[in-house]
């Protein structure tokens, strides 16, 4: 007998008035902030209470308990149905005094839920389609720690309220095909199948059955009347018991009960007005205050609290009494063994010693074999470009339908439901995914990688072929101004490294990042070894650092990342070799971490003498280290199709262009380098 | 009778070898370039070939002839598929010689079709998923040209050649629902349904029905052998008749032909090697050396070429007898009355002598009003915020399937969707699209904008919410580095004006741009007029101008952007009024333009003084224009959820604080500003 049929009828009896609770709560608070979406809340209302009333188990007083079920509202507008319950079931960040204080500075009550800015809030929701996508991965993560324990450790649900906007979202798409793929049975969606979007009807823009539509993907579907409980929770349960994920179309009326506006576009977006209001007050039978509910209603939902604390203390007792308990804590706690930063120490000495040259993208997978020995946490995947982003290492068996014991997902060719997955597994707990595709595909990923970010999930984008340097794709696959994009995105760690070893540095440093997602954007071509130092300090965490020192006074610094600092160096040897010209080389592997540098490092790591910057990739972001007399070497605009070297020449992104611009900068003496294309086409101008 | 019908069976008897010379080429060619995908125009050659040979009207002599069908390869990587084609039926940019140059520096034959680098190809295809989508809005076009004119004018079809790739990723989930939604009854789409990804057999990460999905969407639906031409020949005589757009699934296997290697994913991306070749030459019986196709079979494929001009000069005869001619001439050259320019100069000139207060997003829609009242080329949108984004006027009524007579589109909640279609009416010819959503969601149309900057295509994105200014919604919803993700992508205008008048001229300039996409940034809250000047000069077209000069020299130069401007202009006037402090405000509504302006202007507007930049956003970029000795006000990371005043006192965005880093910069005497955060989480630092 589950806990859901512990649940006697007379529950039921009350949750009209349970759901009517969140419906006055919205809407009052809608109404004093002047700004908010009542119409989801009130719509749901009903079939949410259901949901939580009989199923859910969750305890507001430990509310990161990690066998809870996870609840996400994807429909991420509609925060005060989120905001009215942790209130109503006691979440100790949620009295009412929050709730009267919606969408104000300081609140806990974000205009749309925020993880980590309140408590029990299990994603950050808003645009749309992000939750039924990130759900997905925590879909996957429960499945996998349930392989990986027994399922008297790891057995939850995670439930999904989605609207209309999640399911015209391009991320939904992948998300469920990949959900029925792998048959995530314990992934249930709640559907706000209301019939109203922004514009009005949803008859304006869509057609889709979307029953039939998640049937082709592999889930179970319904469809049911949202404000019938019983009906709602003979859906939830069969949604329960199938061995696929189910999407239960909720038939709602949205800003259902409101006296005049229900079913109208109107209550989606605005506060419905005092009047209306009262009137609803009038119409449902509410005479209570603004922000009052009474005890009875109160009490009726702390029995959702009182039946989620019995279940956590339940699990703890199980917890204590297995033999896996110290795995199953470290594995929660993603607690990373010190072999791996040992392991990772001998690797880097014993490829200077070897002086390895290969791609940034094989170093990427020498080092992830490592890793991946050393620890179990790691989750590796592709966007279908296994072979190319090198994301694949002997330990890691491929995820299927069935087996979760495995370590590596094929994403499909869904670079966006990858992010999103990935922020889910991460949210959910026991693991550090990674996940590879090319750079430029970042574009179709961008939506869920902002929310890594904003979100601060330890989540590992491998983002291979990351320049020109790819060669004959062509301008399409080749990245020109992702890494301004990515670097201009706060909170996120933009790592290019040089070389075997920095990409080894930089793995280290991702893997250590708990609150911050790392990006890693790694050559195609193969690079040589360039560290000169044998020190042990791991100095692509300081984000940039001095390569290769001038021998007496700087003339020049030449600034580089990643496939350019070999080109860097070779210019500043041959300046010095045949025109005398002393120049330094710094190596930029992480903007991020050399801003986060002293003032003094920072100075004295980019030096006084005029600098040149060398990337294969758009000048945007580089003026703030070359300078005002500094000159960019990289990409004017677009790439072009043909092979790697040739494009170099090409763009002029060489050690030849690189020698011109310093004896210009240096002694006002341009030679003509051998480009085959106008120069003012090549380096943007000197001056602003 | 159609014209398909008049192509008598005995073409059928060569439509084998047709194909064979298709395969061989494609094999040769990346062979030779030891680069490229031939497996996939092998696998589709037979289906392509049916297409061509029996149905598709286009006219190598006059490629761009506007009634042509459109073909696009939406599996872009497959590029020799469509460059053996073109060859074959006589392109005059595709001698032999192109094919052989496949994949280097300078040849027609780029690793993906790129739009404008070789003749006929509809649209830039690689990234996957683009090209179903784009081909969306090339059907609506169609649809919209047929109810302007008579469909003797216009009436061609959109075929789609698509990889599981293109359907595995989200923007064709927006794509086929929206098309399914309008029944765009020309667009079918053949679906080479090979069953293998790069990874492997799709089984690895999908088992989604691909028929009933596209079913569930409004389609025709039919899965055929792509190897049998008669039963593909059906499919396809099936589809042109259905009232629905089509789905063909061609079951195929990749590599087809291949001796040894076909129906293996090792086919997809790479050379299949000498002896592969030797021996599938030997197997298809193709005893021809590479790069050379026997008379008899280009006779065949020249007979496509014939039938298509035949099929042009039709046209032409019935264009030149029709009343219509000239209309139609103007409409598919995309010519402006000169009217416009007219209307908007009158339009700036009563809105400085109102000083009109409103947000720009409101300024955009008045403009607007001129402007879709003057001209019937341009085209409306939204992703369902049409009352947010304020694209919809008076003249625009909606388009809806059955009335193509509209100039409005309700995109639905798909921005990836409405970016590609608009790309796709911006192919076709004939209108301008312009198409609203958030700033913060170009995040989500991200790969679409790429393209429409790749293409050079004369698409407007109206973006407003373009900053903190947008309140309660919170970090979700507020951009932050999205300003420096498009400013960083080449040939994109990045437009945020100021107020009324600059949001007038910027429209201005994005109508005039034949080659160049434009975002325009808006605020949701109201800014009032700040011009100063009396001039009718589009100061905007500079990118940046002097909005306010110092009266006699200049202490200090604050830069500003669309809201922020407001704030420049106090913060120069209390200097002035309390401090005796000098300060010129320069408003920069285009860096791009200000970029593309001579030095000396340059100089002028930027000055020699000490100077800030204002802008609510993030920092990247903004050093070139501020210079090394330059403070940045803006913003430090993610914003928060709060009324928008709040907003920019917390995170210190006022006058107040301007001031104060004015006179640190100034007497290098720091006044403490009333913020609420500390200042240096504020501020980046000044320096590096």
């Amino acid at each position: 007998m589950n806990v859901s049929q512990q649940i006697d009828t007379r529950a039921a009896a009350s949750e009209r008035n349970m759901a009517d609770a969140i419906r006055f709560l919205a809407m009052d608070a809608v109404e004093k902030a002047k700004s908010g979406h009542p119409g989801m809340p009130m719509g749901m209302a009903d079939a949410v209470t259901v949901l939580f009333n009989r199923f859910i188990r969750i305890d507001p007083s430990l509310p990161d308990w990690p066998d809870r079920d996870r609840f996400v509202l994807s429909a991420g507008h509609g925060s005060m149905l989120l905001y009215a319950i942790h209130h109503l079931i006691g979440f100790a960040d949620m009295p009412m005094a929050e709730l009267s204080a919606f969408r104000q500075l300081g609140s806990k009550t974000a205009g749309h839920p925020e993880y980590g800015h309140a408590l029990g809030i299990e994603t950050t929701t808003g645009p749309l389609g992000q939750g039924i996508s990130t759900a997905v991965g925590m879909a996957i993560a429960e499945q996998m720690m349930a392989a990986r324990f027994t399922s008297s450790l790891c057995n939850h649900f995670t439930y999904v309220v989605a609207g209309d906007g999640c399911l015209q979202e391009g991320i939904s798409h992948e998300a469920i095909d990949l959900a029925g793929h792998l048959k995530l049975r314990k992934l249930i969606v709640l559907w706000d199948d209301n019939r109203i979007s922004i514009d009005g009807s949803t008859d304006l823009s869509t057609s889709m059955n979307q029953l039939a539509r998640f049937r082709a993907a592999g889930w179970d579907a319904q469809s049911v009347d949202g404000h019938d409980p019983e009906a709602m929770a003979k859906a939830i349960e069969r949604a329960r018991r199938t061995r696929k994920p189910s999407l239960i179309a909720c038939r709602t009326r949205i800003g259902k009960g409101a006296a005049t506006m229900e079913g109208s576009h109107k209550t989606h977006g605005a506060a419905l007005g005092e009047k209306e209001i009262a009137a609803t007050r009038e119409k449902l039978g509410w005479p209570h205050p603004p922000f009052f509910v009474p005890p009875e209603i109160r009490s009726a939902w702390q029995r959702v609290a009182a039946r989620g604390r019995m279940a956590r203390e339940a699990w703890e007792i199980r917890l204590d009494a297995s033999r896996s308990k110290k795995r199953y804590e470290r594995t929660i706690g993603r607690e990373l063994d010190r072999e791996v930063a040992d392991l990772l120490a001998k690797f880097r000495a014993a490829h200077r010693k070897k002086a390895s040259k290969v791609a940034t993208r094989q170093a990427s997978q020498m080092v992830l074999e490592v890793i991946n020995g050393a620890t179990a946490l790691t989750i590796g995947g592709s966007a279908d470009l296994t072979g190319s982003n090198l994301t694949m290492t002997s330990q890691t068996e491929a995820i299927a339908p069935g087996n979760f014991k495995g370590r590596y997902l094929h994403y499909g060719i869904r670079e966006h439901a990858m992010a999103a997955a990935m922020n889910g597994i991460a949210l959910h707990g026991g693991f550090i995914p990674y996940g590879g595709t090319f750079l430029v595909f970042s574009d179709y990923a961008r939506g869920a990688m902002r929310l890594s970010a904003l979100m601060g999930l330890p989540v590992i984008y491998v983002l291979t072929h990351d320049s020109i340097g790819l060669g004959e794709d062509g301008p399409t696959h080749q990245p020109v101004e992702h890494l301004a994009m990515l670097r201009a995105t706060p909170n996120l760690n933009v790592f290019r490294p040089a070389d075997i070893i920095e990409t080894a540095e930089c793995w280290e440093i991702a893997l250590g990042e708990k609150k911050t997602p790392s990006v890693l954007a790694l050559s195609r071509q193969a690079l040589p070894m360039l560290r000169q130092s044998e020190g042990e300090e791991n100095l692509s965490a300081r984000g940039a650092y001095v390569l290769k020192e001038a021998r007496r006074r700087r003339d020049v610094t030449l600034l580089a990342t990643g496939s350019e600092v070999e080109i860097a160096l070779a210019a500043a040897e041959r300046l010095q070799a045949e025109e005398g010209i002393e120049a330094a080389v710094v190596s930029m592997p992480c903007w991020e971490k050399f801003e986060a540098q002293d003032a003094a490092y920072r100075r004295q790591v980019l030096g006084d003498a005029p600098r040149i910057a060398v990337e294969a990739a758009g000048r945007l972001g580089w003026d703030r280290w070359m300078g005002p007399d500094g000159v960019f070497v990289g990409m004017p605009g677009f790439g072009a199709s043909a092979p790697a070297g040739d494009l170099y020449r090409h763009f002029g992104i060489t050690a030849d262009h690189v020698v011109a611009e310093a004896l210009e900068l240096v002694r006002g003496d341009y030679r003509e380098a051998p480009l085959t294309r106008p120069r003012d086409v090549i380096t943007s101008s000197r001056e602003v």
